[in-house]
């Protein structure tokens, strides 16, 4: 997996373990091949009439890296591997996969059904239930590692417009709730890219503004919340216990899942935001970036509190996701780049994220230190601080 | 030309026949260096005083590749190129470089002069007129292949304007000549991003509105349609003509031509428009993309109707395609990604659309094959895909 | 540094003296650790605790391949580098490490305090002022070349508002002053992508807005300008300077300083206005560019009057400028990009740039020749253009 040629130090330095500061939960039951089709693709749809979701770089790694660890063949065809899965039963195949995938320390969203658009294959459309994936603590046994909870605030956003009987109710509990939820997370995580894109007007809205929004919110509270001053009251309010928690905030941005335009998902946009959040000492948190990383980075290398990961980008680039590393370390500084696999749904993913984590990161690394570009003891350095250092720091764990 | 350590069920698949899914024709006749070097570059304009546009990536390819099948060295000037150029004819050149593309079938787009901007070199500026350009039948003849039409709706639209009297006769006409042309056509294409850009409002719009606009348009019909209302109507009834027949829709994106704002043609903008069309089952097709052809790609991973290719882009970027090519493979699914060479004005451009697609992609799979992630098997699948299963699959030839 | 199978002609055509048509003066004096850290950061802000800039492609990058001209060994650590260099003086390493760029010219950007956001690193924050920088005449000679001088219209446009009394006064003294210090320049220079972005209108803004805009403007003379109208002015007004006297217009675009929206740096969205000079025969020159480059290059290959670099990306990007330069390669015709260092604040830059330039160029030429793609009497050719030809052409120098 890594390249043969590298220094001990830069090996083990790749080959420790790893903290994933951002991934969810993995289904905990057996699958059809037809859900497991839909929890291997970003769309929500099957593929095309005589065609597979196994035919993608996802698909291929899968076949190649995960099948010798359910005992098959490299390359084993989809059906084999299928049937072996079903044969070890899910609980196993997930404790073979993640504890493979050398992890220390999993940080859990806690997202679940109806959470809205823009995050993780399947939503809404496989069926997936709170009770079919693992939860955070769940995921540390099964991994023979550490758990923690990141608070996805669109999902406590639901919870209390669900019980909420008025406005001003609506936003005191918001408050409540999100304070609440964070006193036992390591940090907040929004999905808001994917609802209203990242074109974020830089101020508070309003407290009138934000009341007749959540009037209108009440008479709808099993829709996801869509109106932008709802949801950037939402994000201040996460910014207000972030800050006094001392939490970091992840924000979704790039690609994943079929609902947001792609282009509004560009960090770039955010510039006034991060500016207006950097007397706060918040940290930002840029997840998956994809095909926005380059722009990402351009931010963690200006702005003190912004930091990067290319998270679900891994996996679903995979044989080609050397390039994408590549691309990330241009311009990030080394001490604002995290790990992340971005895991859902099938463990295969927290398997594949951490190797070719390790596989395009050890490329990297090699490529430098093969043109004296930097000494050995830099290269492991930064792999420490990049695979868990940074996290353990930013998250305090 | 192919990397040389290939096995060989995946050299075969690289050289088997392509089908060439989106081209023009070419020129039939002699052409002066003037004419050659405005055919050559996507730009409308000769190069600056003291420069050639054979300094481009596109020049001197075509001097390494093109020079040995009019029986020269490689790297041959360009005044030699030329002269044996003029020796040879235009169509005994043209013969040598279509059939050396090793192409099974070309579907042509049977743009003329006027047809607007934004797509193929030379656009009103090298005097082509259609007597100039084969035709899609002798297309095929030169290159020993079959050949099939595109229609090209921007075409249709301006002979109904200029022939309409009134309106409603405009309405009715154009939905009768995208159905009569359809009927022996196998798709349909657009280049309404280099007039309006991409992002395009999902709906139809109103009878009203459009009606208002068949009148303004039918005061100047010479002139190619820009109202946005307009076109929207023209490509909703093009939509409706495909559903009918089955045929898939062709959509320019990303550079060509000189005329677009290239940023405006991101086919992430198309996003909202993408789902619009999802439940009709109109294959969409975006052709070029570059430099957004990573954004196409996620839409072809998150869309069961969207494929990709990079046509354009191969001949342009020459002997830097593999990394072109390497970047849409990221995340494109295979069963989504189509070859084409985008050739126009000049075959070399045939030649050097199927030459570096063949090495391009046969650098991705050396390096799949070489770091163990992909099977053989698979790799030659792949290839095969690529090369022509998808298009005969999508275009049902 | 250079590849070591090249021939020895593109050997020679790689390390013959470049001209650097884009750079900044640096410090006179000698810099505390601190002062250090800001200007090797492209941000304003020090490195959050605990973390420093030297933990970055650049940062690493200057210890690896400046230590040895401070007769120290590659690596150095921070510490002991910063000890050398106050060691040496700043005298001394100014002159090591410009001379070591093996520059024959350097033009050189007279930016000074308070000319506004968006260029290069530290603006405002690092205590720079006019008389700590070196001028463009000392920067020549402590580099052993020639120094040409490149006018910032932003801070001609700061002067004229300081001393103008009222708003006709302001307009006149305006052109006035741009032709007076355009005698003795060979290009002039703006910022105007960090203040309001590169969606720029493309046609003169009306007498009547100007003047009313003046007006403000005369009322907070010792801010920046920021209003649109203002700005679209001071570039019209700096257009006619540049057609008068035959001089090319750089536009800074993409990554540098913390204030721009990055996105609305891409120099796609100036495509209308590009369209609007060509007929003026104006040269524009776009800089640094990244993360846009390739858009940058469609513009340089469809306008003829458009030249690219990417200046900035260079020493920042460091081990991966590589890359970086054959993106920009993939379209950019060859006799249309140019070398610059963007060096500013610290000789480092203007050494790190000259060299990642001549190695990523070095990589990508050897690419090309061992693949037989070129000529090496081409690649010889076109180095030379590319590091020294083209510039003098573009600047009659």
């Amino acid at each position: 997996m890594l390249p043969v040629d590298l220094p001990d130090t830069v090996r083990d330095a790749l080959l420790a373990p790893l903290v994933d500061h951002h991934c969810h939960g993995v289904r905990r039951d057996d699958l059809t091949r037809a859900q497991f089709e839909l929890l291997i693709t970003e769309g929500g749809s099957p593929a095309p009439p005589g065609t597979t979701h196994f035919d993608t770089p996802l698909g291929v790694a899968l076949r190649r890296w995960c099948a010798p660890l359910l005992d098959l063949e490299p390359h084993a065809p989809p059906a084999v591997y299928l049937a072996r899965r079903a044969e070890l039963g899910a609980g196993e195949v997930n404790r073979r996969l993640l504890t493979g995938a050398g992890v220390v320390a999993f940080l859990v969203d806690d997202d679940g059904p109806g959470d809205g658009p823009g995050d993780g294959p399947g939503d809404d459309v496989s069926g997936i239930d709170d009770v079919d994936l693992l939860s955070a603590a769940e995921m540390g046994r099964h991994g023979g590692a550490a758990a923690d909870e990141l608070v996805r605030i669109e999902r406590i956003e639901r919870d209390v417009a669900e019980s909420a009987q008025a406005a001003l109710d609506y936003l005191d509990s918001l408050g409540e709730a999100l304070a609440a939820r964070a006193a036992r997370a390591v940090g907040l995580k929004t999905v808001i890219a994917g609802v209203c894109g990242l074109d974020l007007e830089p101020g508070r809205p309003s407290r009138g503004s934000v009341l007749a929004a959540a009037n209108r919110r009440l008479a709808e509270p099993k829709e996801p919340a869509t109106e932008p001053v709802l949801l950037r009251h939402l994000l201040w309010s996460a910014i207000d216990v972030a800050r006094e928690r001392g939490l970091p905030l992840q924000f979704h941005t790039g690609f994943a899942g079929s609902a947001p335009d792609l282009h509004r998902c560009d960090p770039a946009r955010m510039s006034a935001f991060v500016r207006a959040l950097q007397p706060l000492g918040v940290p930002v948190i840029l997840l998956h970036c994809y095909p926005f990383h380059r722009q990402a980075a351009y931010l963690a290398a200006v702005y003190p509190h912004v930091y990067v990961d290319i998270g679900l980008a891994l996996p679903h680039t995979a044989a080609a996701s050397a390039r994408v590393m590549e691309e990330l370390l241009e311009l990030t500084p080394f001490h604002k780049q995290l790990f992340s696999s971005h895991c859902r749904g099938v463990a295969e993913t927290a398997y594949l994220g951490a190797l070719y984590y390790r596989q395009a990161l050890g490329a990297a690394l090699r490529a430098r230190l093969g043109a004296g570009e930097w000494s050995v003891a830099d290269a492991a350095r930064i792999a420490h601080m990049i695979g868990s250092g940074n996290a353990r720091r930013v998250y305090r764990l």
